[in-house]
């Protein structure tokens, strides 16, 4: 199995509920710093697992929808708790629906799957992993 | 798949038995950078895999029962090697039984499994990876 | 000239004013990891520059003060945009204020200067440095 | 699962052939520090995955028959694009090779597979993972 | 003093002329992970060292000469070793140029001095330090 | 001025005598992962601060005088509380006296001075500089 990853970060403000949260219940914010990995099984012709430009373009893309924003005025997370996990998955997710788009071009819907890992600070981080 | 990782350390001596080791054989010592992962297939009522805050504290204790100390001299490890790789599976399954005791909360009970990592350097580290 | 350095970190939101800011002047958040370092021109008598404990028990109580925070409601921070920079000093200068007050010891009156860096992202950080 | 990674690098030139590799078509080059990691079930009779000092030697034995050179010259990558994701399977199988001719000791035999990453950059890596 | 670090990277192959450098003599290649710190005494009317923005794209800039390019064709370099701290220098010195051009905006005008940092993989690196 | 740093590693145990160090009064180890920073401020002849290689293969020599062993019955190290900052003025000053030597080559005796950083762990470590 093959994987190419890149790596780029958003910087968001939020808050959670529910007690579990402690002082995080306040609003503050993060730097995520965002690992998105693409998998194959085997290369494509030119021997890569993604054109890594349009990755690298593409996870820029997902993250402009969400960085320098505070994401309890984001709809997309009405009545969500947006931990580091959760947003893990929405940036898979949406990754994913853009290379069944073709996005990507068209060698990546030959991916077999995506995992995005975002690291909240120097001493923890949440992974998502998916199939496409 | 979701996971959460925290990222704690641990300051030990020790020495092992076997020529394989050459001059690690003699009473030495190493810092561990200890990652603790929490992996489930869905998350919680509150979308987390595990309250972070609970799983910091439970590894700090875990590593609190090795910190400081000469390995050599517990009986924990009595006529036992302790690699980087032996001391990730201890602080795994200590971890899996804090699990198991409630300790990090009743809807860790969920958790599908841990992986511990011990980086001794920044050019090299060991991992365990067990279901819970 | 030695140094001893800690690391720790906040999470907090905030708004920047003015055009040279962009969407940064949306209400978004960051991860500061904070690197605190003291510098003195010789050891004291424990051969060291500064309780390393107590230095990172007073970074920790200075962040303590701005973390899991909206610094656009900090009355500290009124009128004052909260860049990277300005926080590292504002931190430095908490510092120096917790030193003189023998919160880090008698012995780290000796102490010649504090450096503090946050670093906002794998990309980016920001520095002060000042003389105790 | 028990794993052993250690870290070394390489410096290389080498282009790219197709379209989608931009600029990149040009003759330029590439630190890789790479990652090798060896997996197995259970640990050997010393309490290891595999003797770490031979790991990094063949490690390093790999990556020297590749380091200081223009892989465009390389008999072996003849009419290959030498993307980091088919550089991480070529150190992979040559480790591969390696285990099953002994150099590894005969107790890594027992080994499951391995993981070869190589980071291009902060912001890049490939993997290459496979069965022994 | 306050500074404030911009990191980017660049990819390139070169060789060196002499015995010193032993099998580096080779065409070989290296990437080039490159922070740009720029110094200045007190922040500017808006609170910042520089205009992180500008200071980021200005960076790609200069490196954007480089990359994905053989330096031994670069008449910039004729008759040079384009070592790590060579290469250093000329990054900064090309910094210095853009910001005495007004590229970094007119309060960069008040900057002290850059130092511009290199590395060369996770264990070697160099830095340039000067006034501007 | 110019800068070079190679990067390496030494795994030691050792005690502290001293109230202040609580627990590690006890006998436990570390993992020092250590910088070593040549300053000049014009390069050499071949364009480089010092030659890299050789810089290495002296730290490793300095490092490799402490390496696996417990420091506490190091006779250079009686009556002496080996924290961070001592050792790494104890690296430094070994490093200098090479230099001095004439065992980083002629060239070397152009160096400026020395810094020597010792990581002790992701969240703590000390530094030394020093004129030549």
């Amino acid at each position: 199995m093959f994987s190419v990853t890149v790596r780029d970060h958003m910087m968001i403000a939020h808050s959670f509920r529910g007690e579990v949260f402690g002082p995080a219940q306040r609003l503050h914010g993060a730097t995520f710093v965002v690992d998105a990995t693409f998998r194959r099984e085997a290369l494509d012709a030119d021997n890569v697992v993604v054109d890594i430009g349009r990755a690298a373009e593409q996870l820029g893309a997902v993250l402009g929808e969400l960085n320098y924003r505070n994401l309890d005025d984001d709809p997309a997370f009405r009545d969500t708790n947006t931990t580091t996990e959760a947003l893990a998955q929405a940036v898979a997710d949406r990754l994913a629906a853009r290379v069944h788009a073709g996005d990507l071009g068209e060698a990546a819907r030959g991916l077999a799957g995506i995992t995005v890992t975002l690291r909240e600070s120097h001493v923890a981080w949440a992974s998502y992993e998916r199939d496409l």
